[in-house]
């Protein structure tokens, strides 16, 4: 017997890839399952205008592949308030809607959470880009944007050899560097500034100094945006080291675009399957993660609360490894 | 104290997009750590040639995003005899090389474990696209080539659905059907055939058949070559259902080839430090692996005797998902 | 004063990428000078099954970037009769529509003539990877076709440095080897076998073997499916020189998906609005082309009776530069 | 009987993809005819240092799918003076070198005319991403650039259309638009700012803003750098239409990287074969272009005093379609 019969899912806040990944999962799941599954339009503002719509196989065909969310995205304030919210649970009464599926990150979760206590069985599956949630390894977007940010690398560094100059690439991340350092490993970068070390900007203009003293061709900063913009990084390396001449890249939104990566696609096939499971199983107000390829569930209110840790190790490795 | 001082590095078997990435890890975690590092050219054969060279930093500069191996690789029929190994150890022991660390396949950990019965100290490290190696759960190279399995897929549906027509994709994996099972999930495929699930053809081609009168504008098929050839699974689809004119495409070595993605290079990069810190903890004779997200070490012959075990969730899931 | 009112498009035999362009541009050229226009499902078969419907300028939003063609394509036997060709272009009549813009091969151009006759005003639009249409400099889908061939070509060079060995790419090309002429110059291919070339295996295979005698650590043949099978190259290669140990690759419709380059998009975009406009002064029965630069109208009949020249100047150079 | 025995060939100026393709060309080439070649490392600079070393047939393997250039580039202040120029033509002299082909932009080719003015034969290739050399078609990494500008517009698409918001892309091009109109046409940009043509942004942005009233769930808007910051038309958009939210995406160097496409590898191929023919032909101070498809030569001082013709008939063309 499932604890659920009719369920919905919607997309909120940034976007990222691997998203329409995951809303076909959950389609899909849940009509091999024997649930009616809706769609919602535009995140908690589509609930709260009442933009929901019958899915069926084919209404998520033809997606995996694709950027961005087929169910689109947008910010909401109205639901923000304990109004707001007792309307979007009403609204999902109405139509006899028992389980919802968020795919989002920590603002979409919360918003989860509310409703879980108003009486509708609830998920949070982790999307976006930064990797900034916890309880979950990876986060649907994160693989594709490393990818991003390791092609755009790549392409500097054949103009940097020519010219023997170095480059400051600025990525998301505004309060996780976890994108600048698993791009910056996988690049070769030879300095990676987050938010979760300190650093000091004089001994790296110094430190870049040295490195094309000591024969290297090329020289990349990975800057995640927490730390401070790509081009007060610039000068700041210029005024120290004049010689360098840097250049700011600042890559913006191209990092939430793209096809998803095979591993962004697989995880979030994975996460929303489970996702249906569990709301079929009888859990609500739990968001979804893989631990060590494992799918676990945890408390939504415990995730929101927890502060991701940074990987120091893999930190260190990519310092010894880019010398 | 470190239990070695000069270690080399080999890159044998098949070569996997990520082996650059290895081999530039275990160089600069070894200088880093004050050893002495050595290259051997063309795997084994090469340190039967004595064909070893002192490695730096610089030797393995701007190769993180390169494709196959500056190493090579070759195959080696002489050093599969007693005579061979012990002349390889001794061409060790004559230059002082008390570590040895070898990317390959199985194979490949085969000769390392001959070589720390002779006394020099190894480690494997799981180099090939197939992930057929126990005791991790990825192998260098795996990720890339799922990518260019789905990349090559996501071309055929663009065609195929112009068309409304069916693919029969093969794909590598002898004995495991890994890479059909994560390019297949992640690419939407309608049928996936692996190794290591009985299926009926004509089974097959009925719901193939199905699937289009359902409205599907496209059926793609990913075989494992283990499973048999691509023109093999053609021919017994037509003779079935001779309306679907399906066509096969065979991928081949170019699964082996391409930049390894961020993924893979990080994997290399942490598996190769790792070898290293193993070696100088005084550790031999061991197969270095990931396992839920940790570097884990394991016995070679306790590997290399284990058949890895195939994701059969993973599988039901592609199954459900791809209706 | 225009000379059509309302007119169609469709597009017929194998698809390209950038046909999906040019329908674009045909869609907005029509509606921005004022016309009415209309698709037409599936090529001919879909004319003759009147599965025809009005497009807006919406109706080709967000296609621009994807391969394959919306409109889909058929084989038509039906449509080779002149009872087929009565029945086409009484259909159109009966919806009052005065021109069609025909997308495809040289087939496609045959039932264009055809209508022209029967007094539709007609277009041609050169949409096939192949590069085989005369009166044209490029077609629509080439520059792309030529882009995934060479992009494998270089997968495949990074796996055989690694083992020195030699590889064989059947490419398409049934009647002209254009896609192996570019590709192979792009790619630094050692040989191009082409149908407009005679060759002699036993020279190709000897001239390899001396290659890697030279120091030459990979040797790649583009073999056009006009001369015959890639595994028939492969034996024949190594039949006389047995320690060459090629692979075949085959690429196959791989070559025919993909997102359009911005040369092809663009190419298409010229070539669509060049069409429409054409219509709009009364012409009728021409294939549109690129010439140097220029857009230029040919009788169908003049282009389809005229074999393309091959360059014989480019092969030369693909000969001189791949020493 | 040629008219040079020995020639040198340098890379001068921003460097751009297909540099090392043209390079390529030029080496073996130059060897098939019989002429001993030379590369100078560096530019100009490079030649007042006499950086100048000799190459062969494998100097120039494994680069021709390579972004940068092997020979680098540099500036040099020097070289502007007719001390400089003195001194460089007295080095080529004293080594016995009679011809030089310079691969780089407007600036690389006065250099060359200087030196033919002293005896020394040149040639200039266009290399630059801009196509902002008269007398050529393309220039060498054009088709490359407007390749990596397209791509990062179809990502930013993708999110774009997920939450409905415009996009301003700042491209290079400080004197000329060809990166922005070609780029702006393949990608169904909705508005290209180039140099040359004017425009106002509050009607930029009321278009904007009439778009998405009609539908249309994206906005994007290519600027190039000669025209302004990309953040400065976010502002002004912003303030005509604060509804808009548009971001800025600057492409930088990203645009100048990357494996050239075989349009761009085979342009620079056929340039650079031809500029050494030219040279044993006995011409100097000549500039190498392609012009409808054919390979021409040109006065340098033509060359450099003409501004190239931007093409207004596809600039319509991309407002025409892209509505």
């Amino acid at each position: 017997m499932s604890a659920v019969k009719k369920i919905a899912v919607l997309t909120s806040g940034g976007d990222s890839q691997g998203m329409n990944a995951a809303v076909r999962a959950v389609v899909r799941s849940g009509l091999f399952y024997g649930l009616e599954v809706y769609g919602i339009q535009r995140g908690y503002q589509g609930l709260l205008n009442n933009d929901i719509f019958s899915m069926d196989i084919r209404s998520v065909g033809d997606i995996i592949q694709r950027g961005g969310t087929i169910l689109q995205s947008a910010r909401c304030l109205e639901f923000k308030t304990p109004e707001g919210q007792q309307k979007g649970a009403q609204i999902l009464r109405d139509r006899g809607i028992d389980g919802l599926v968020v795919i989002g990150g920590d603002g979409s979760y919360q918003g989860a959470e509310k409703l879980s206590k108003l009486g509708i069985k609830t998920m949070g599956l982790p999307g976006t880009i930064d990797n900034d949630i916890s309880f979950t390894d990876y986060t649907i977007g994160f693989d594709t944007a490393v990818g991003i940010v390791v092609d755009a690398v790549n392409k500097l560094r054949d103009t940097m050899s020519s010219h023997e100059r170095a480059s400051v690439v600025e990525v998301m991340g505004r309060h996780a560097g976890d994108i600048a350092l698993h791009a910056g490993l996988a690049a070769g970068a030879e300095t990676i500034l987050v938010p979760e070390v300190p650093f000091d900007l004089n001994e790296v203009a110094d430190r870049m100094r040295q490195n094309f003293d000591n024969g290297k061709r090329h020289s990349i900063v990975i800057v995640a945006e927490g730390v401070g913009k790509g081009e007060e990084v610039v000068e700041a390396i210029k005024k120290r080291q004049p010689s360098l001449e840097p250049r700011a890249t600042v890559l913006g939104h191209i990092q939430r675009g793209g096809s998803p990566t095979p591993f962004d696609r697989n995880l979030a096939s994975r996460l929303g399957d489970f996702a249906v499971r569990s709301l079929i199983a009888g859990e609500s107000n739990k968001a979804c993660g893989m631990i060590g390829g494992e799918m676990i569930l945890t408390d939504i209110e415990k995730v929101v609360a927890t502060k991701k840790e940074f990987d120091m190790d893999l930190y260190e490795l990519a310092s010894r490894l880019s010398q």
